[in-house]
């Protein structure tokens, strides 16, 4: 099977599977991260009391941990979900919002994966970094160099923690163990909307949690992703309604979108 | 008066009057919520705090409680809101978001529910199912037998907490005593929308406010949104712009739209 | 420079820098209030963790503060960011969210602002009256009297503060010293969506960042608050999408948009 027929057939088994994705996720976000998940036909939940998560984990299909407006009591409710998903065995997806933003944020960052490895961590090319700066200046390794690049620190957080990495940007990088994938789909306006990383990552979730290999789950959301923001983007007259198309987009894409807007990549 | 009549009789009062809604929800939701009781023509707060609540519900007309996000917290603001409307005398609109999803949500419900009754429960049938459940099992009835129905639930609930008990789903039923109401409006895609349930809880609590009879105020309420969501699926090409076209059409609802919709669906 | 050309220029000035403000907000309106400021061309961040408050004002060029949902924890946050705000000296946004509900809410509002006074006061008629009632009322002067108005009100604060005072309404006034500006750009079906005034608070952040003078920031945002949502409301069918065409309108609102709405209003 060639992508465009990879990614199909993965969306298919998402809307037939309607698997749930139990998101940990910042308050600024969770209104368009369900509406994502709705939109692409899986079923999402939001809990974060430490008296529940457990319980949603044990019934979810996916956990997806995201740290954008975190604090003490949410951190704590994010390792004990991050715990309950890896003796359930579930896949857990984890977006370091802001990391290197604030030492805090960093630090929460590298404790909450140091204690429960994930199955996927997908952030942006400075979330990556400061990730990598990390954990690479405990070990005496200067972060301040400027030959860090984002390959560099993927490549790194992929070995220390078993992972696949996601990097996002104009072109995703999806990283697991030596090799690389690209995704080429996406549109500049997406910029403009506030979580659309925190979209991808809780699509990520959905993929993850009905295809068995990581590095192919983020493959395709990811590439579901682009083309919706593709598909909304030629619809769009900014920011505002590039939103709802891409929700629209998600709802009704078929193989022929799929294959048009992969086959536009390539020329 | 003709059930038409009274729903744009109903709307016309909750328009000319504003009614304070008072709603403690979930994150998820909050925005959809507020949007949706601004578009109707009511007038929203969220608060949350334990130090403000009664404050607010003795200015309020009446209190919609969510429990969707809950943790412990929320919980004791949620039962001190309620004491404080029970003492003013204004309805209670009850959503029991995810009853049975974890022990944690059904246990909440229990005791929210046995220290104050609502006026008004709304939830899906299998909220409603699960609360039922919970207080059966007390009773020795045995919770997995598959008879039980959300009518049967909804009967129970309704005689339990003397409340009037509004099952959502394609079609939405309303119980009040022996009573049972039918409310046919509606569109399959508002399913794809997160937070429409809620929403709908919302506007129950804007006509409770206005209307004596909470059976009637949730009839109604239950109507516009349903006649809501049907004018604009008829437009929307996706769950994004349904979520933006309802909005309009909450605000742009008029007797003509009430009539030609209500007698679509007794064709 | 004429009016349109001053709102241009520094429409022009706050892309170009697409600083990063800190904005301290309510639930309700986050996912808005991060839209507008990414639509606008500005960076929003969200924290509230009191563990990296002070670390994310470090590295933003505003900070905004809005009381919508309060609770102690976040209070004790959004002092903690104030204090580091004026340490650093960057300038604080603060909108007292219905300050004059709840005795709470009425309090805080009272205790943040003799804290660490802001550079911009911005709310509605009614909040502000509140204020002036609150701080009236402790030198004996009787906050019930009628002839208590949002002007009075706003010259006794920004006396009192030393801040820029922003009257919301369907005239913006904006008071500094003595000094009465007045903006008049809008649309009444803005009043029915739900945190436009919280997004005029992030908007004034926005340009306080970027432009020294704080009621030339404050008057330069509130008239481009005010023509998009002009822009915005030619093309509505409601408030659900008013919603929508404002972001899209703040994103590409250009020269001649602002000169023709602006001339406009003097005819």
């Amino acid at each position: 099977m060639n992508r465009s027929d990879i990614t199909w057939n993965h969306l298919q088994q998402v809307r037939k599977s309607a698997p749930l994705v139990h998101n940990i996720t910042n308050y600024v976000v969770m209104n368009n991260t369900a509406n994502a998940l709705l939109a692409l036909g899986a079923s999402p939940v939001m809990a974060h009391a430490k008296e529940e998560v457990t319980d949603m984990v044990n019934i979810a299909g996916s956990l997806v941990i995201n740290i954008g407006t975190l604090s003490p009591r949410w951190v704590e409710a994010m390792d004990m979900a991050m715990t309950a998903a890896k003796k359930k065995g579930i896949p857990i997806i984890f977006d370091p919002v802001g990391a290197g933003a604030t030492p805090y944020r960093t630090q929460t960052v590298k404790e909450l994966l140091n204690s429960n490895q994930p199955d996927i961590i997908r952030g942006n090319a400075s979330e990556i970094i400061a990730l990598y700066s990390a954990e690479a200046r405990t070990k005496g390794v200067d972060s301040t160099q400027k030959s860090e690049t984002a390959s560099e620190a993927a490549l790194f957080l992929s070995d220390k923690y078993e992972s696949v990495v996601v990097v996002s940007g104009k072109v995703d990088y999806i990283f697991s163990g030596k090799e690389v994938r690209e995704v080429k789909s996406g549109a500049e306006l997406m910029t403009r909307v506030t979580g659309m990383g925190c979209t991808a990552s809780a699509l990520v979730g959905a993929f993850a949690a009905v295809i068995d290999e990581p590095d192919e789950a983020a493959e395709s959301a990811m590439r579901v992703m682009g083309i919706a923001g593709e598909l909304a983007a030629d619809k769009a007259d900014g920011p505002g309604t590039l939103q709802l198309y891409f929700l629209d987009a998600l709802y009704t894409m078929d193989k022929t979108h799929i294959g048009i807007k992969l086959s536009d990549e390539q020329m």
